[in-house]
């Protein structure tokens, strides 16, 4: 157990500013703000992504400033810079699974000369941000992309202190970070809650708590940008976190008919559990089975072994 | 099913402002602001809490700006004011659970001149906090009372408008409030999650994503005020979601032999599943224990009645 390794290289880098600008790719790369010459994501499947730079060089990427959609690497023409083949959710896309998964800060540089927002060239240091959601669509090219949508930590998540350490120290670096499974609470969220009365329209459960019982409510086609999904009862399922957390992975499919697919195994669970009060709307299950459910079904697993993933 | 019950009343008011002075609880009362003329905590068990009063009249609150550890109601002498018996998990204290569960703001109001912090008399409009955090402990008098951990919301999770509409008006409206089930990644938690490889020590649940495993990583004895747990292994369990909220929610005993006990219903759920390269330290097991098991031990919920739970 390489504990040592699994923070090294995540949060802030010592000395170096938010806001500093380097001139060139090979400076970055010296300074340890992003440890690749030439890739936009750093970082690999086994612990997550530490860094990447926003390039505009990608068709689809959008940035609103402290909220960065951010489209995955691979799958484009050398030459011409085009998108010509779908993206697999491997290398650095899949590092950035992982670090939704995780929680780990992303440091995000953007290139300068490419956004055009300064008469500078070079690659400014914006800070840390986590990744909140990942997600697949067809590209403005037509093939398969993956993209991400990272919000900038607020100030007090930023971690106090850089989580880099000294190989072999053994003391362990206080890091909290806030992050991951942000549940928004709405009063939609409360109405299908209640509707359900807590219980997870997936496996039943409901989980007490000393004072009444406690479930999720997850929005099928997601709240805010690029999404847009609406806040409506229609758009929303009451489950319990373990599902929840399933299917804001991409790991449950659900039909038309709301029949439940495990996409790990293949397996039907059954049929969701439904209200007569909270009718569903396919087409927002059919906008989830488009854009988060293609990872384990284009993108199985493969084992991992050493450099397998960079 | 209410549903315009269930969000009147929370959030901001039209109105009044931040930083918003009323001489007295009569005019806070009849700006909506604090729908209660004695009690500290307005809200019920169902829905939640509206607001509360921090006044200094209870001996163990402690005010840290944007953190606030505020004790719960009842059980104080009413001629006094000393605390004279426990206090039960019910009414008011009842309600800051729920807030916790459903993660609506809570509107607070601090009391100056018990604070004596201004040479002004009356009572101030600070703002929406969440309930992060709910326990029991011996007060300083010897009794059990409830505590509650409250952090003001930042800025960007402010409801854009207030949740109050009229009764009757069936548009929705949408508030996006981030909220609970925060969880803190830190390079301790990376460690302890990679050591069960992503399985739940309580169930042995492993929830598969498409880039490998997803786990949560619980505090036994809390990080930060006024837990002050430390941030090392033993103080640390790799839990699924599911039992991972459980176990915030005093829901899961667990004795110093790691047999875990199912509050709800009695039954054991077994052992934990051990690790060699994990050992659990039995001192935080039994802080948990005694302050965060005894919601549903001393306060069974009573079956809702209407007007039982104010």
């Amino acid at each position: 157990m390489k504990h040592d390794h699994v923070d090294s290289d995540f949060g802030p880098v010592p000395g170096v500013d938010l806001g500093q600008i380097f001139a060139s790719r090979r400076l970055l790369f010296d300074a340890g703000v992003h440890r690749q010459l030439q890739a936009g994501i750093s970082g690999r499947k086994e612990h997550g992504a530490q860094s990447i730079v926003v390039s505009g060089g990608y068709e689809d990427d959008e940035d609103y400033g402290n909220v960065i959609i951010y489209t995955g690497q691979g799958g484009r023409d050398a030459a011409t810079g085009q998108q010509v083949k779908d993206q697999e959710l491997t290398r650095g896309n899949a590092a950035l699974v992982t670090s939704l998964s995780t929680g780990w800060p992303v440091r995000v540089v953007r290139s300068l000369t490419e956004h055009r927002r300064k008469a500078v060239d070079g690659y400014r240091y914006d800070g840390l941000f986590r990744v909140e959601d990942y997600w697949s669509e067809l590209g403005r090219s037509g093939f398969l992309v993956w993209r991400y949508r990272l919000a900038q930590l607020e100030e007090g998540e930023k971690p106090d202190r850089a989580p880099h350490r000294p190989a072999g120290r053994t003391t362990l670096t206080r890091v909290e970070v806030k992050v991951q499974r942000i549940v928004r609470s709405t009063s939609v969220a409360d109405f299908v809650k209640r509707v359900h009365d807590f219980t997870c329209q997936v496996c039943g459960l409901r989980l007490p708590t000393p004072t009444g019982a406690y479930a999720e409510a997850a929005h099928i086609q997601g709240l805010g940008k690029p999404h847009n999904g609406p806040d409506i009862p229609a758009n929303v399922l009451c489950l319990c976190p373990n599902h929840h957390t399933l299917f804001d992975f991409g790991m449950l499919s659900i039909d038309d008919d709301l029949s439940v697919i495990d996409l790990a195994t293949g397996r039907s669970l059954g049929r969701l559990t439904l209200h007569d009060a909270h009718e569903i709307d396919p087409k927002y299950l059919a906008y989830h089975r488009a854009h988060h459910s293609r990872g384990w079904v284009h993108a199985p697993v493969p084992a991992p072994g050493p450099g397998s993933t960079r």
